[in-house]
């Protein structure tokens, strides 16, 4: 069911700084920051060879990532992303295993324009996972 | 100087379960489990079409993911392996940029036989980078 690795997303109180680490310390290439209001975040790509990094900072009153932040004020990973041929087929599988799907349960548009998915951590060991389907 | 992301390691307090986890309800391909008695972890590999993702239990008394754990008890993303050509040029361009080394600055011999570097997650926002020759 799962593909590739879509992203590895980082959140990071300070954008412009956490870009200047992954260009100039790391040597990475990366994008220009984009604004997603609608999501709540701003987001740089670190743009890897097989994958990327996004790095995320909250944008808005409501951020998801905000309640993260003020756990982990430095920053930390905060999910990883999969890629999936057909996200209800892929909801469905996991809703009968017992898995929790976040929210309705119902595919919202992500970031990058297409269905998204979040499932509970509690289900897999800590990890926020992101199933995009592509 | 960052090539491919090699794997993402996340911390898992049960092995097996974990394993079924990635297996089962994810459906992603994964390996045997490997003791690593030399690095304080047992493997298992979940191989993803791009890159893998290394599920991480203890091992002996002076595992290096023990103290993670007991912070995580469910779990967790432990770090971000990125792939470098020469290991010694990516250390010094680092130390010159102000980033700290973990250990005594020299790699070390990593769980896939290659040489490695721990960067502190503090000068990472929050996220602790391994860095693996290829």
């Amino acid at each position: 069911m799962l593909g590739r690795v879509n992203h590895i997303a980082i959140a990071v109180p300070d954008l412009v700084a956490a870009t200047a680490t992954y260009r100039d310390t790391l040597g990475a290439r990366v994008s220009q920051a984009q604004a997603l209001p609608e999501h709540g975040v701003t987001v740089v790509f670190v743009e890897l060879a097989n994958t990327k990094v996004e790095l995320l900072e909250p944008l808005g009153d409501a951020s998801p990532i905000a309640a993260f932040l003020a756990k982990n004020p430095a920053g930390g990973m905060h999910h990883v992303c999969y890629e999936v041929e057909d996200i209800l087929a892929a909801r469905d599988r996991l809703k009968g295993a017992g898995a929790r799907v976040l929210g309705d349960g119902e595919p919202k548009t992500g970031a990058h324009g297409k269905p998204v998915l979040f499932l509970h951590p509690k289900d897999f060991n800590g990890t926020l996972v992101e199933l995009e389907q592509v």
